[in-house]
This record gives structure tokens, C-alpha cells and sequence, in this order.
């Protein structure tokens, strides 16, 4: 994460990261976040399955932890404070990774200020985000869409 | 995993399973096998996230290991020794766990018999293979539905 990027809401993000065992055991850690979108990083030494590439349930933890965070990031930005839950996720797997682990997430359809104003005025809002992670290229190793849902009290 | 279901087959998945770090770090086990059903386990306190239930990340992961375990086992059973590859995933997130977890994973569609044959004639076979999470009463967490490759050489 660079200078510019280690603002208070994502060390806050951090430190949520931190409390979760399973993170810490695959060492997710924060890369990068403009607003529009969460990059998170993974070493491969910490998540690697028997044939020496990615382990597939590390591929999937690692997108959904980037788009709970940009979700649990972008509610926050709008001075909402409410638990974000995935409900559900979809997961395909195109080629191996035999790299360190990059993911990033983006909201996939709608906007914020919309799920902004649902959570608001029905205490409920509903996000598709996307989200992908390969070697760090650009290129897609895995990509995922997946919906999470934001409960006021 | 009770004596009778000690074969030799289930020590090398496990030993499988613990030769990959992330699988080690989520403490996964296997409970049980009935030549249909994969179950596996996994204690809450390694897969906790910041609200005191089970992680998503983990719910999925253990699901993806059952799967794949199954498949791995019933080639295995049939003289094929194929790597096995998870191609994609679908989890739904029904409630949250405050327990240990409990993962269970059946094939969803078609027959072991035809897909056995696909491998060898084809030199590949794709499952779907059904899984479900939960605390071990019979009920669900998390329900799964996955697709897994094999190829030969």
C-alpha cells in the first residue's frame, strides 16, 4: 500500500482483516484502492495446493474479502456504519496461478449512491461487485461475481 | 475419522490435504467417507471473521476440498489417477455459522460410471458435485454446487 493510499478507513480495513485468523493465515494485505476499486495481494508459499499453483478456495477467499472490503469502504465513505454480508458467490477458473495472488473488486452493475439511499431509507442495500485475480498482469487467473448485502441495525 | 474409515485411499487425501498450507492454516479434517459422501471438518476458532461466525472464504474453501476430495476418491476407487481441477463455483450464503463446520459434498448430476468412461476414452471427465456446510445437525450454512475436471497425462 503506498503513502498515498494509507488512509484511516483502510487501515481501519486493515486491522478488520487482521481480527480474522483465516486471513492472516493466507496473508491478505491491502495493495492499493482509488475509490472505484480494492486491490488486495496474497503471497502463492501461503496458498498453494498440492500441483504447486493456487489453492482455488484461496483464489475465491481472496475476491471476496476485496469486495467486502470495497463495499464495507464505499458505505463507510457515505458515513454509513452496517455489517456487510456476502450472499452469494459465483467462482470461474480459468488457468492456474502459479504467481503471488493479485485481486482487485469494482461494483458490477448499479451505483453507490443508490445503495447508498436503499440502505438509508429500507435499511437494506444489495451490491453486485466483480472482482478477478491472476498474477499481478492483468490478465485473470479466476474471476468472480458475487452479491453482498448491508443490514442497518 | 472413525477406524473403519481409515482405508489407505482417505490417509493419502489427507495426506494431500496437509501438504497444502492453506488447507493446514483452516484446519481442515476429514470425518467421514461412505463411497458417496466426502464429510469434512473444520474448527470454527481457525475460520472466525470479524463477527464471530464462520468466514465466507472458509465456508467455500472447505466445500471446494470435499468436492475435490470426492472426485479425487472415486477416481482413485475406479484405477484412475487423474489431477483434479475445481473449473467453477457457485456458493449461496444462507446464515451466518457460530460453529464448527461441517462440510459434506455429493455428485450432483450423471454417474460416477459414465464419467470413469469419459476419462478414459476421452482422456477427460467433467463432475458436478453438489456440497453443503453447516454445524453438523443436518442443516446448511452454506449450499454449493461446483464443477471439477479431470485429465489424464
Amino acid at each position: 500500500m503506498t503513502g498515498s493510499e494509507d488512509t484511516p478507513a483502510l487501515r481501519e480495513l486493515a486491522a478488520h482483516y487482521q481480527s480474522m485468523p483465516p486471513v492472516v493465515a493466507i496473508q491478505a494485505r491491502i495493495a492499493g484502492y482509488d475509490g472505484e476499486r480494492l486491490h488486495l495481494q496474497a503471497p502463492l508459499a501461503a496458498n498453494v495446493n498440492d500441483k504447486g499453483c493456487a489453492f482455488g478456495g484461496s483464489l475465491s477467499s481472496l475476491m471476496t474479502l476485496a469486495g467486502w472490503g470495497l463495499v464495507t469502504l464505499r458505505l463507510q465513505e457515505a458515513g454509513l456504519e452496517a455489517p456487510v454480508y456476502v450472499a452469494d458467490s459465483n467462482v470461474r477458473f480459468r488457468v492456474p496461478l502459479f504467481a503471488d495472488l493479485h485481486a482487485e473488486a469494482w461494483l458490477q452493475e448499479g451505483d453507490w449512491d443508490s445503495a447508498c439511499a436503499d440502505l438509508r431509507s429500507r435499511g437494506r442495500a444489495s451490491l453486485m461487485i466483480a472482482s478477478r485475480v491472476g498474477p499481478g498482469d492483468g490478465s485473470a487467473s479466476a474471476v468472480g461475481s458475487a452479491r453482498y448485502v448491508a443490514m442497518l441495525g
